[in-house]
C-alpha cells in the first residue's frame, strides 16, 4: 500500500523553537534596559518555561487534568516565572504577547523547500501536539505549505497516546499504511509505528541547543532516515 | 471587535458542484457509448442522488444514524440509482470514481482570487458539512488557499447544529464575534448567527441551474452582503 499522506511533527522538526524563542528573549530584555550578561538567564529562563510541557501533557494523557491547551500549560508556568525572573513589572500584553512566542517560530532552512517539494505528490499535514489555533498561527507565520492541520487537540488527547494518530489517520481518510509520521523524536515515531504508520526520522541535533544528548540517532529501524527535509523529499522520490 | 478569520460553506458558496459534476458524468456517458439525448437523463440522476445528501444529514443530527460522512452517505444512494439509471454493469472502480467527484468541483471564477485576497488579512476556514478528507482533497483539486480545514466532521454533527459553529470557533481558538461566516444558504447564516457569529451572504443564483428559485436573495440582515466572494475582499478592505 504507497504511502499517499505525510503528517510531520513541528515543534523541533519543523521549526527552530530554541533560537527564536531566545532571539526574541534578548531583543525584549534589550528593550527593557537588561545589560550584555542576560543570555544565560534567558537560557534558563527558557528551560525553566519549557520543563512544563511534557509535566502538563502527561497530566492530560493520565486523566489527571481534563483536556487543556499548550497555550494554556506554557502561560500557567509563566505566570508562575515572573517573579523569579523579575519580570512581575512587566505590562500584561507584554506577558500575552511572550506566551504567543510558540506561534512565532522560525523553520530550519531545509523546512518549507522540503515540504513544498514533498506536497507535489503527498498530502501534507503537522500532527503536533500544538493547539489548533498555534498550529494555524505558526504555519502563516513559518509559511508552512500545509494541506490541512491536524493537531493533539482534535483528539483532545497528547502524542504519544494512539488516539492523536489515529484521529489524523481517519479525517485523513487513510489506512495506517497509507500515512507516514514525520519527526525528529523517537518516541513518537515508535508511537505512530505501534498504531500502524509508516516512519521517517529527521534529525535535528541542536534541537535543544550544542549540548544535546538525545535523539541525536535514529533509536530503530524506521522506514526512512533522512538527513533533513529536503533530503526526505528526495528519499521520497519528490 | 473585530473579525479576524473567515469560515466559508463550500459547496455551492465557494464550487459549482452541478456544473462540475454534469460534466464529468456528460464525459462519462460519451466514454460508455451513450447517445446526445443524455443530458437530460443526467440531470436526473444528478437531482436524485443529490436528494439524499440534506436527508442523510437530517438523519444524523436527528440521531437515528450514528456519525456518517457525506461520503458514505453518497455512496449509499449512488448503490441505489445505478440500477434505475442502468449503470449496474458499470466496473466497481468507475463508480468508486464517480463516488469522488464531489473532491473534484470547479470553483466559481471569483472564488480563488478572492480567497486569495482575503487571506492576506484574514484567518481562511471552509466550515463545510463535507467530509475532512473529502475537503482537503478539493481544496488541493480546486487550489482554495485556506489556513486550515474544519469540516462538519470535527464535530460529529452537521450545520446548522450549534455544535459544528462552535468547534470551528473553539479549534480557531476565537470569540464568536471575531468569526464570519461566509454561504450562498441562508439557513447556514441564521445558525451562524445564532451562535454569534458575523455573516456574509454571497449569493450564488445557478447553483441549482437555471431555474433555481432559493436563496436567490438574503433573508436576513446579514452583515455583509457581497455580490461574490471579490467583491467581499472589497467590501472587507483586502
Amino acid at each position: 500500500m504507497p504511502v499517499t499522506a505525510l503528517t510531520f511533527d513541528t515543534y523541533g522538526t519543523l521549526v527552530d523553537w530554541r533560537s527564536s524563542i531566545l532571539s526574541e528573549l534578548d531583543a525584549w530584555g534589550r528593550a527593557m534596559g537588561r545589560g550584555p550578561d542576560q543570555k544565560r538567564e534567558w537560557e534558563r529562563f527558557l528551560a525553566d518555561w519549557k520543563s512544563c510541557y511534557r509535566a502538563g501533557m502527561e497530566k492530560v494523557n493520565s486523566g489527571e487534568w481534563p483536556w487543556t491547551t499548550v497555550d494554556v500549560i506554557y502561560r500557567r508556568r509563566l505566570d508562575e516565572l515572573l517573579d523569579t525572573y523579575g519580570l512581575a513589572d512587566r505590562p500584561r500584553g507584554e506577558i500575552e504577547n511572550l506566551n504567543r512566542v510558540w506561534w512565532r517560530l522560525h523553520p530550519w532552512p531545509d523546512s518549507v523547500a522540503g515540504l513544498t517539494r514533498l506536497r507535489a505528490k503527498y498530502i501534507l499535514s503537522p500532527l503536533s501536539n500544538a493547539s489548533f489555533a498555534g498550529m494555524v498561527h505558526l504555519a502563516r507565520f513559518a509559511h508552512l505549505p500545509w494541506d490541512c492541520i491536524i493537531t493533539a487537540e482534535n483528539a483532545k488527547w497528547y502524542k504519544p497516546r494512539a488516539e492523536v494518530y489515529r484521529t489524523a489517520m481517519a479525517l485523513l481518510g487513510k489506512q495506517p499504511g497509507e500515512t507516514m509520521m514525520v519527526a525528529a523524536h523517537n518516541y513518537d515515531l515508535r508511537a505512530a509505528r505501534a498504531n500502524g504508520m509508516r516512519t521517517a526520522f529527521v534529525p535535528r541535533p541542536t534541537e535543544y541547543g550544542p549540548g544535546q544528548t538525545t535523539d541525536l540517532e535514529p533509536e530503530d529501524d524506521w522506514d526512512v532516515v533522512a538527513t533533513d527535509v529536503e533530503d526526505l523529499a528526495r528519499l521520497l522520490g519528490t
